[in-house]
C-alpha cells in the first residue's frame, strides 16, 4: 500500500472536484465544492442517525433509494446546514441537486447533496444556485485539496489523504477527504467525508466494505448512533482503473486500504477537534465483549470531566474510574487496572485491583503533559477489547461554541 | 408552608450540628461537618447508581442493610471522596464511624458517613480523626450554617433552606443542607444531601417520600442513573416534634413541603453550578410519555453545544432540536414546535412544526440575554410532560475542572 498525504478525493482516476467562494462564508473564502465522475459511480453511504436529520440526508437517502446507487456528482456546501428547515429545506436540496445535473449534463438522481453548517437558516440559494453553476465550469483532477478547504467549518486544516494498492489485477486509488466536528460529542459537530476510488466494486460490496471501515475509523470518535443532523460518509467508486474486486484476496487488500485512509481520516478530525491540543487514545481491554468495551471506551472519551482533566495536564484518573462506573455495562470496580503511557499504554500502572498503586504523581504527570498519549483501563471480566481516539476539552471549544453562528 | 431562607439541617428539633477546619482545604477552611440528635432517627436514603461507588457510599449502604436505618450522628468531609480507594478506603470509612461513635457515645452502626472531593488518594486518616474529636465538642443548634459550609467543594455559596409545616397534629418542621456539582454533568461530580425532620415517620414511608421528592428535584438536574461516585442523599426523622404523621393528608401536605424543599435545594445547585451564569428550565411537552419527556429534556440539558451556546446568549435552536432527536426516543421532526420566554416558555414561537417561524432574532436573543429564561419543546406526538433545569456551560468551568486537584 502506498500512502500520500497530499492526496484527495480527485486522487483516484476519472475523479475531478471544484471549489469556489460562493459568498457563503465571505471574505472570498472557498465555501462550495463540487465533486464529479464522468464515470458512473457505484455508491455507498452512511448517514447520521439522528432522527431531526437534515434537508440533504432526507433527500440523498431517496436519491440512492430510487437509483440503484449510481451517482456522479456530489455538491458540498459549508455555513449552512439546511437541517431543521422543513418542506422548504427539502425542496432547496432537490434544487440543489437540480441545478448540478443542469451544469454537468447529468440527471438529478445522479446527484448527491451535503451541507454543513448552521441549523434552522434557510439556505441562501442565489448564492448556492451560481455557486454550482460558477463551479461546475472549473473542474479538474487538480482540486481535490482546494475541495477539502471548501467543506471545513471550525476545522483549522483541511483533511486529506490517498492510498494505492497493488493488485494482481492492477492498481487501484482510494482518495479521501473529510471534514471535523466539535470533539467534546462529535456527534452533535457535523462530520462530512467523501472517499472515491477507481476500483470497480459491486454496491452490496462496497455498501459492506464502508461499514466495516466507518466502524473501526469514524464510530471510533464518537458515540454510536449519536450523531448530528447531517454527518454523512459516501464512497463512491467509478471503476476508472479498470480493476473489478472479484477474487477474495484483492477484497481484503482492498479492505485494509479503506480502513487505513478511514482511520487516518477519523484520527485528523480528533487532532483538529474544536480546541483541541491533545490526542488520547483509550484502550479498554478485558471487557465482556467488544461492545461492552466500546460502550465503557466511549463514555470515558465523551465525558467532560475525563477531558478537561487532559486539557489541565492533570492525571486524575478517578474520574476514568468514576466514567466507567456510570457506562451502563455491569462492572467490579476491584477488578479494574489501568494503565497510561507515551508510545504504548503500559509504561505505568496507576491503578491495580481498583486500588491506586505507589507509582509517582511526577511521573503520571509527564505523561499527561504530552500531546499524544494512550490510557488502557483493563475491566478483568473477559476478551473484549476496544481502541478510541478522543482530545481535551479547553477553553477554546467554548469560545468555538458560545458564538458560532456570529 | 413557612419557608425559611436561613433555616439549616438544624432548623428541626433535636438536632445540632459542628463543623471544623480539620486541615482538609488548608487555610483554615470548614472542612469536617458533623449532625447529631440525642433521639433515634429513622432514616431513607439514596444513594448513586455509579458501580463505582465510593468506600463511605458501600459503608453506609451495610450500615442501613443491618441496623433498621436507626441513625444518630453523619460525619461529613470535604477534599477526598474516598473513592477508588480499595480496601483501605472501606477501613478508613468505618474508622471514621467507629471514632464518631466514641465521640458521641453512640455507636457505629448509628453513624453514617458522607465523604466530597478528590478521587484515588487514600483519606489523611490523623486529620480526619482529630478533626472528629474536635467537633464533637462543638455541637449546637447554631452550627448548621456552618456545617452547610464545611461540605462545599467547588461551591461558592454555602445551600441551606427550611420549611415548617402546621399539621393538625402540630408543626412539624424540615430543614435541609446540599453540596453541588459540576453542571456539565451534575452526575460526575459529587451531590451530596442532608435532610433532617422532627416529624415522627415510619421507615417505609420515610424512604417514599423521599425518592418522591428526588424524583422532581435531584433527579431533575441529571441524568437518572448516570451519577458520581459519592452522590447521597440522607433523609433523618427524629420525632422530636411528637408529630407523627399517620393521617394521610399530614403526610401529603409533609411531602409538598419535602418536595419543595428538596426542589430548592436542586435549583440552588443548578444557579451555583461551576462556572453557571445562566439558570434555564427546559420543559418537554407533548411526548407519549413522562418518563419519554424526561429523556429528552436531559438530553437537551445536558449538551454541551445546547449549554455553550447559553452561555454566548445565543438562540441557536437548531442546537435544541438536535439534541432531541439523538435522544433515543422516536420523533417526527415535522410535529416539534419550540416555543422560548423569561416568565413563561410560551412568549415567543421560534419553530412550527420543525420549521423556523418568522420570529425578530433580536426578540429571540432578548430572552437568551437573561440570567434566567425558559425553553418549552412540544413534540406533538402525546401527552408527557417534563420539567429539567440546567445552566450554561462556561470558560470558568473549564477552569475549574481542568486542574481541580491542585
Amino acid at each position: 500500500m502506498q500512502i500520500n498525504q497530499e492526496g484527495t478525493v480527485t486522487s483516484a482516476a476519472g475523479f475531478t472536484a471544484a471549489a469556489i467562494a460562493a459568498g457563503l462564508k465571505g471574505n472570498d473564502q472557498l465555501d462550495l465544492a463540487l465533486i464529479f465522475s464522468e464515470q458512473n459511480c457505484v455508491t455507498a453511504a452512511m448517514f447520521t442517525q439522528n432522527q431531526v436529520a437534515a434537508a440533504p440526508v432526507i433527500v440523498d437517502r431517496e436519491t440512492l433509494a430510487i437509483d440503484n446507487r449510481i451517482i456522479r456528482a456530489v455538491v458540498i456546501n459549508a455555513k449552512n446546514a439546511n437541517a431543521c428547515t422543513g418542506q422548504p429545506g427539502i425542496e432547496n436540496a432537490r434544487r440543489m441537486q437540480y441545478v448540478a445535473a443542469n451544469a454537468l449534463t447529468g440527471t438529478p438522481e445522479q446527484v448527491l447533496v451535503l451541507s454543513t453548517g448552521v441549523i434552522g437558516v434557510q439556505m441562501p440559494m442565489d448564492k448556492i444556485e451560481a455557486g454550482i453553476n460558477a463551479a461546475a465550469q472549473y473542474l479538474s483532477p487538480e482540486n481535490g485539496r482546494a475541495a477539502a478547504k471548501a467543506i471545513m467549518t471550525t476545522d483549522t486544516i483541511p483533511k486529506h489523504l490517498s492510498v494505492s494498492v497493488d493488485l494482481p489485477e492492477g492498481t487501484v486509488t482510494i482518495g479521501g477527504m473529510a471534514k471535523g466536528a466539535g470533539m467534546i460529542h462529535p456527534n452533535m459537530a457535523t462530520m462530512l467525508a467523501v472517499v472515491t476510488t477507481d476500483a470497480a466494486v459491486e454496491a452490496v460490496e462496497l455498501q459492506e466494505l464502508l461499514e466495516t471501515a466507518v466502524n473501526q475509523s469514524f464510530n471510533r470518535i464518537s458515540i454510536d448512533g449519536d450523531t448530528s443532523t447531517n454527518d454523512t460518509i459516501l464512497l463512491l467508486a467509478n471503476g476508472a482503473s479498470n480493476v473489478s474486486l472479484t477474487d477474495a484476496a484483492s477484497q481484503a487488500q482492498f479492505g485494509d486500504a479503506l480502513n487505513y485512509l478511514c482511520r487516518e481520516l477519523a484520527q485528523m478530525i480528533v487532532r483538529d477537534g474544536e480546541g483541541a491540543t491533545k490526542f488520547v487514545e483509550i484502550q479498554v481491554t478485558g471487557a465482556r465483549s467488544a461492545a461492552e468495551a466500546h460502550q465503557v471506551a466511549n463514555t470515558i472519551a465523551t465525558s467532560p470531566l475525563v477531558k478537561t482533566a487532559f486539557a489541565g495536564s492533570d492525571p486524575n484518573w478517578g474520574r476514568i474510574l468514576a466514567a466507567a462506573g456510570r457506562a451502563g455495562v455491569s462492572l467490579d470496580q476491584y477488578k479494574m487496572n489501568l494503565w497510561i503511557g507515551v508510545e504504548q499504554p503500559d509504561d505505568l500502572q496507576l491503578v491495580a485491583n481498583g486500588t491506586p498503586t505507589g507509582y509517582a504523581e511526577a511521573d503520571a504527570a509527564a505523561v499527561f503533559a504530552q500531546d499524544a498519549f494512550k490510557i488502557r483501563l483493563d475491566l478483568g471480566l473477559g476478551a473484549g477489547s476496544t481502541a478510541v481516539w478522543t482530545s481535551d476539552l479547553t477553553h477554546a471549544y467554548i469560545t468555538i461554541n458560545a458564538d458560532y453562528r456570529s
